[in-house]
């Protein structure tokens, strides 16, 4: 994935739904990049799937966080992530991580701003 | 700040909130470090604080992550922030950020696992 710029997911008008998820990866084992980009895979068809963010402190922390219009849209993924979990899990390929904490949650408030010389207007919701 | 493990904020019992910030750096200016700690200063010490993650890919996107057991504590926090962050502008030290986009979400389900080398329990939801 090439991208130029950084652009995070943009706010919406609430509510939608996000689903935060902080991770603390095990050490050593490879395979992950496949993992993430399959995680991506399976979200970007789902009806009501906004965007995911990611970031990766190096040696520590790492959270992501899904957005989603709304709840059908936001089981449906988690349906889906499960089963892949599972599969994952059968082969012996879960041991990415040491902790995973979810916060499933719905959004009631936000607003963004971006400087000048971006193009695109603010978002007020 | 040091700390020999990665710790990050546990699942809590829903209800609870989420302020999820997503960042992105400007280059260059210096004094960054200095804001981060400033404003985990100002949240601890509010009733019903629960904690912080945050996390920066080097060269791309940062999340940061609050945690606030209701919606007064998250008040009383996003009303110091504010202030803070209108004072840091004036003295024209608001350049960290090119965009901040926050979500402001209450957290509807959560759980949290952590493997058997870690002597915490798991916090269910």
């Amino acid at each position: 994935m090439t991208r130029n710029r950084i652009t995070p997911v943009e706010a919406y008008e609430p509510p939608y739904y996000a689903a935060v998820f902080t991770t603390v990866r095990t050490q050593g084992p490879s395979g992950y990049g496949e993992t993430d980009a399959r995680m991506e895979e399976l979200v970007k068809d789902i009806p009501g799937y906004l965007g995911m963010d990611h970031t990766q402190t190096p040696g520590g922390l790492g959270i992501a966080v899904g957005y989603f219009r709304d709840a059908d849209a936001l089981t449906e993924w988690r349906t889906n992530a499960e089963h892949e979990h599972r599969v994952a899990q059968k082969r012996g390929q879960a041991q990415w991580y040491e902790s995973c904490t979810p916060h499933v949650a719905k959004v009631e408030r936000s607003h963004g701003f971006v400087r000048a010389r971006d193009p695109r207007s603010p978002t007020a919701g």
